[in-house]
């Protein structure tokens, strides 16, 4: 950089590269880069980042700023010999925004900005065409007056219209350049008027205002909520670019048009891109003409198109990465407008990255960097075509991705019957309950009116990798009348819908599908993933086909099996009711010895799925009122009966059912009796389910398979507990081993989700071979957040209001819950060297919350069987130290 | 102490004091201490209290015991001059327990031992009453048969019985020499039979067991439950005492009795106790025979009665507090067997540790020292209104001070069964025994037809600050048919009495009750406490009555005043409903300006009767659906007009009021919208609370008060929370005062009551002025309890199983909570160096949990206003490092 040329706030072209991104945004960095090696640009100047983020802080530009863009714009005129409004080789520019992350269409944009009364003329001759300088600057004045003024654009609209009744015309195109001419003094005279005489015509003036406005927009509704969506920090500013005019709609050796230097959809090494001649950028993606297919170019304007194709491979190799292009020809003479690493779908960036290392343009480690874990959640699922897509009827919340089409069903009972029938069934309900599952099991899809991201089908939904669309608010459901009505439309059961999970929308009728899969290039990558990252990643499965499926994604082992979920399905469920409604410990015991054996041998599906690979156990964790009806229901039932004349029978078996749930209600189940509490005072549960697992492992071994054993206790918060039950495993585990005659190791650890579990892990890691941190009810207890209760009132209005950051069930609250996390591992392991500790529940498979748990040191981290893939490329790019 | 004379577990009488309490028990030290300084005590040695310990570790004697037992029994034998179990002098021992604490008849005792067919003549000889000599051996097989081989008492009384019957005689005293000599044969042959032929006649042999019984019964279930309810550790053991034995029941120039130094009812000093001629120590504490007074003892035995008098000075003098002594008086000569700091009501401690200061015995501080503030508890209960007092039916002897009002229970079981339950209950009783201790922990009062002062029930009722009226001789019991029945009038189980400890009278019925004040002896150590502690107590109040009672007590200002009391008066809350329920902003903001006027009243008279201190007002926290009908309730009403033909106006509305509450309704309402939370959403409730909060203090500043203002913030977890409530809290009061043209200072503060809000408290100090640590939902949810679930049911198991020490929401987790704290208090204060620390919530008021809060450096601890006086004491002697 000169010091004569560039000044604090200002960057000539000739004086940024591709390293001053965070300085000059990513599109002042990039052009003057392309400058920097060769590119043809055109000629320019950027207001930094620095610049907007003081105007911001003090509400006025900095000291010098306007100084030194008046010198700016004397050197652009003086190296392009040309003068902004001049009468005579008049200098036109564009003021275009350009942040540091790309933030598409977001802010604002001026264009022509120097033409005015007197260089309009002189523009219009140079062209040789007068219509095109005339129509430039109407443009520009409803676009300035627009953007910069913030005047409704309606009143241009109307003279425009009223231009063409006038002459009796329909499209603007039969307006000729006196009718223009007019045209431009009515806007002009408009434009004064609504601005009270405060409208300038002074193109200077009107370059101050327009950098203000972009400072402006960097604030504006429609970029906070992009940047709140793509975790994009607010204190970054954007930059500001002036940019001399080129103009592609010169006549037909003028063009403009986009360019991937890959596609950017499937990844392939092929010409991907669109332009048009004389055309202006906003033709392209307007949709007014439709643009032609690059390869058209070459015999269009060949020489612009073989510069272009060069520039192409050049901008690759020079990025190391696929470049997405803009430019422009005018008059036969090819610039570049703008590059950056262009956007792609998952299925390309695998592609792209993996021919990357074939051609040696990056290593394998790099490739890994290059994948963002988030985005192959959508390779997960089936997916709506993007081709077939049609418009949504309604949306809801993304709650668990991929896309699904069926009939409409009402009830779970039907859900069942048909989908194992062979039918294709979307559950639709105003929201699930564990009563559900059996339903939820066999749907394609669940559609909810109700609840949040981590509303019971949400959370069931994504541990299946059944797509969901939850908290559809429109849905207007009667499922007694077997009908859902959204904005006066109506639809019945068996009709078909289609959701897409990984957006929220629903829509009518059977959209087509594609198929989910780990392709050649995903396996690639996740494999050399594998080889860079420490933490191992195992998953949670609750049976065995779920454990299969998790094999196949690479889990490294069951992280969390939930035997109550076995307790759920409606064929166990009454022998579970007769163990909670047993009268003493010989009833309970009869119908926990009916449960034994089918527990067993769910036990034994895993173990086989995973032989060779540790199964982590979680012991009966939630409260026993949840196997049993809800405390409304039973009351309304016993009311209905009373006052509808039911027989003394039924009223008094159901009072006596109303009693027990009473009994068993809690006001704060979250914090009630459920966990270790429950085993300690039912002993005979954790009894028959420590047979059960070991009997499941010995029939296991003893087929020839290799059943790796953890047994875990949840919800412990005092030592004492631990000891107690780890007492209890120990003696039914050996004496089951003992009475087979058979060689059979196991572990016993514990659940760390209580503050007070963290606070004293030493004295807990004394009783426990491992920790398994369960950082869902970490949470709840940690930040005082029932999960339930807040997603669906105020949490999204915190996070909507930026009173947090993120919602901290699907990220983990770094300060809080993190430094629990943190001083449970380093106290566990000051106690017991190498203690073995790991993370199950949804922050598992979380790539910001990964890259906590491996800087804490932790050896594994276990979620859903679709998300293995993510988190072993979220636990490769955490031990690359790559931002998540 | 002497190599040869004792050894590693016992010590001769000569070789112990006072300081060894730990290893030889109260007992044992307090016997060797009297006879360090002269008193006269009957030779002894002491098993260590480390034996004991060793024998439960291992579950056997540690090696040398009983040779060094043995040892010890040749060394008594040769000072005494005597042989046990010899046919000539023989020696008889008493085996005794002896605990480091006082644990009143707890344990296991054994008299007579030595005692056999060989001694029996020779103690008859020497007696020159051979009757005395075979009665004793009677006696000794009972009680060695039942105490140490667990042989059932019944088949003793029967034989006993029997020989009454063949003899056709009523009274065990109509036996004589022979008579109890043919009894004995038959009660050595039916321990013989009842035992399978292990019967031992052998004293060494029955020395051995009686020890090793001893051992064993420091963890019977009664004392267990004694060192449960007065946080006695269970790894103290017990001392086994073995003393030669002296025999009251010798003549009529024999006697044994029980004094104390002072009143242990009153404290006032003047003499105090009973004694029984010709009897053994049972005979005073049974309640079989009633004793005489001391005073009377004066004549019938000059002698011994002057020289216990003397005695009593001396042991009082030098162990400078008031003295329970047992003596014995064998022909004429007196022997001390045993002297403890006398156990007595809470306003005697009050007394004698102010005399004893007078008196120039004791200073301040140790006065200060010397009073258990658990034990202050008894004198904040009320009293009978002297002005309401109806004709007692009965009256009895004022063994332990207070009233109580409760349902007529007849046994222990029953009293602890109803009394969990919540019932207030007195346990009527012939007289209370070791085995009804769990029974008289549950009773709000104790009433028994025998027994004196001394007795058993006096006792442990004096001890625990329970109301009982003793030896109410007119009361007949029929405690297998469940009737009490005095002067030919009859109550059942069930029925209602009152009892009033102070003046021993038994009212029917409920009488009135008084509330507590503190008398002089009261004020008078409390100011002395006031003096040594460092930590401010403040009361928690939510009106102005309570907030004048409580200044009343000493409280230095209110620490927490919960608004939301105000709004669950019945006059109020239907404009609370009406806020709720509000369509829009603006009907909530019509219905809370009707509860304004209403608020500032409430704090208008706080502030009153708090000038010139600080007031800590918390705002809104409850969640909103408390003020609402329950969502069962609403289900019912709602199906029942359904299903009766309610109006369709009725059933409209009260359908909408489900709606709302359904809404509103959690699954885990104490981790939902409440707290700050509701004020974020709800910015109206914080504005509307901060203006009745500061037109208060400013109409009371006005009227020439000196209010001191605080305002707080409840449930914050994230910093963010309280920066934007602070804001709207500054805004509206600085409003206030400015539009009011008045000088007013305030501050606001926030709890600390979530583990997040603890672990970045330094965070969060930046925008607080104070921090007031809400303990209660600290516990509730570090350890992931709900306190309403878990007090009702799993709680109590975990602390009757010993798998926690004792209740957290009663005395705080150390390792847990009180980490948090802890953390907290660092932060805060590391962010913010100086930063003033509360307590809040009824730790506040627990003097264990005040030890912590001192150690951690906090200013203050706020408690409910009857806990004011405890609270003060507590931080005195937690500045002076005196145990709880």
């Amino acid at each position: 950089m000169t010091e004569q040329a560039s000044s604090p706030y200002i960057y000539d072209l000739a004086d940024g590269n591709a390293d001053m991104k965070p300085l000059l945004g990513g599109k002042g960095a990039g052009v003057a880069e392309m400058h920097r090696i060769g590119v043809p640009v055109p000629d320019a100047f950027t207001v930094t980042t620095t610049a907007c983020v003081e105007t911001m802080r003090t509400g006025e530009w900095p000291a010098g700023l306007w100084d030194q863009i008046q010198a700016a714009v004397k050197r652009l005129e003086e190296r392009t010999g040309r003068t902004l409004g001049g009468s005579e080789k008049p200098l036109l520019v564009s003021v275009r925004s350009g942040s540091v992350q790309s933030m598409p269409g977001m802010m604002d944009t001026i264009l022509n900005l120097g033409i005015s009364d007197s260089s309009v003329e002189a523009l219009g001759a140079e062209a040789g065409n007068p219509r095109f300088a005339w129509d430039s600057y109407r443009r520009f004045i409803s676009m300035y007056g627009e953007v910069v003024e913030g005047i409704a654009p309606h009143i241009y609209e109307d003279a425009l219209s009223a231009a063409k009744q006038a002459k009796g015309v329909a499209s603007d195109t039969d307006l000729d350049a006196e009718d223009l001419k007019a045209l431009v003094a009515e806007y002009k005279r408009l434009s004064s008027d609504a601005l009270g005489g405060a409208w300038t015509t002074d193109p200077m003036e009107q370059l101050r205002r327009a950098v203000d406005a972009v400072f402006k927009s960097w604030n504006n509704p429609r970029a906070e909520v992009y940047r709140r969506a793509n975790n994009i920090s607010a204190a970054m500013g954007t930059a500001v670019n002036v940019m001399q005019m080129v103009f592609g709609n010169m006549g037909e050796t003028s063009g403009t048009g986009v360019c991937f230097t890959r596609n950017p959809s499937t990844g392939a090494k092929e010409l991907y891109g669109e332009f048009l001649t004389n055309a202006q950028g906003e033709d392209v993606v307007s949709g007014i003409r439709t643009p032609r297919r690059l390869e058209e170019m070459e015999q269009v304007l060949p020489e612009a198109y073989h510069q272009l194709i060069e520039t192409m491979e050049l901008m690759e190799k020079h990025y190391k990465d696929m470049q997405d292009m803009e430019f422009t020809i005018q008059d036969g003479k090819l610039y570049m407008l703008q590059t950056r690493n262009g956007k792609r779908t998952a299925r390309a960036a695998l592609r792209v990255a993996g021919d990357l290392v074939d051609e040696g343009i990056i290593d394998k480690t790099e490739a890994v960097r290059r994948i963002e874990p988030g985005q192959l959640d959508q390779l997960m699922h089936p997916g709506i075509d993007p081709d077939a897509k049609p418009e949504a009827i309604t949306t809801g919340l993304n709650a668990s991705p991929g896309a699904a089409v069926g009939a409409i069903v009402f009830d779970a009972d039907t859900a069942e019957e048909r989908g194992k029938a062979g039918e294709d069934v979307v559950l639709v309900r105003w929201e699930t309950t564990p009563d559900d599952i059996h339903g939820v099991i066999q749907a394609q899809g669940v559609l909810t009116s109700h609840g949040g991201m981590t509303s019971h089908a949400a959370v069931v939904a994504r541990g299946m990798g059944t797509p969901c669309v939850a908290g559809a608010h429109e849905l207007a459901i009667d499922a007694a009348n077997k009908v859902v009505t959204v904005n006066g439309r109506t639809w019945h059961e068996g009709d078909i819908i289609s959701i897409d999970g990984t957006t929220g929308e629903v829509f009518e009728g059977a959209v087509k599908l594609i198929p989910p899969a780990m392709d050649e290039d995903f396996e690639r990558i996740i494999s050399w993933a594998d080889e860079v990252k420490s933490l191992v990643v195992r998953a949670n499965a609750d049976n065995g086909p779920d454990a299969a499926k998790a094999r196949e994604f690479g889990a490294q082992g069951i992280g969390l099996c939930r035997t109550e979920h076995m307790f759920m399905d409606e064929v166990r469920l009454p022998a579970v009711q007769r163990m909670i409604l047993a009268e003493d410990q010989a009833e309970r015991a009869a119908a926990l010895a009916e449960i034994l054996p089918l527990q067993q041998s769910d036990f034994e599906s895993i173990f086989e799925a995973m032989t060779g690979l540790p199964v982590n156990i979680r012991l009966l964790d939630p409260p026993l009122h949840e196997f049993l009806p809800g405390l409304v229901e039973q009351n309304l039932k016993v009311q209905e009966l009373r006052l509808t004349g039911g027989s003394q029978e039924d009223i008094t078996r159901e009072e006596a059912l109303l009693a027990r749930v009473k009994k068993l209600s809690e006001a704060n189940p979250m914090l009630g009796l459920r966990g270790c509490r429950l085993s300690l005072l039912y002993p005979e549960i954790p009894v028959m389910q420590t047979k059960a697992i070991v009997r499941a492992a010995i029939a296991v071994k003893q087929r020839g398979g290799d059943p790796v054993l953890e047994i875990m206790v949840p919800l412990v918060a005092y030592p004492e507990e631990l000891k107690r039950l780890r007492e209890i495993i120990v003696r039914v585990a050996d004496e089951e081993i003992a009475a087979a005659g058979i060689e059979l190791e196991y572990t016993v650890g514990t659940m760390i989700e209580l503050p007070r579990a963290a606070l004293v892990a030493d004295q807990i890691a004394e009783y426990a071979d491992y920790f398994s941190f369960g950082t869902n009810d970490l949470t709840q207890t940690g930040i005082g957040l029932s999960r339930d209760d807040a997603e669906g009132s105020f949490l999204n209005a915190y996070i909507d209001n930026d009173i947090i950051p993120a919602n901290p069930f699907a990220q983990i609250d770094r300060d809080g819950v993190g430094e629990l996390v943190r001083i449970g591992v380093e106290k566990g392991r000051k106690a017991k060297p190498g203690l073995k500790t790991g993370v199950c529940g949804e922050h598992g498979g979380d790539p910001e919350s990964i890259e906590l748990f491996n800087e804490i040191g932790m050896n594994y981290v276990s979620c859903s069987p679709y998300r293995v893939p993510i988190a072993r490329l979220a636990a490769a790019r955490a031990a690359l130290g790559a931002q998540g």
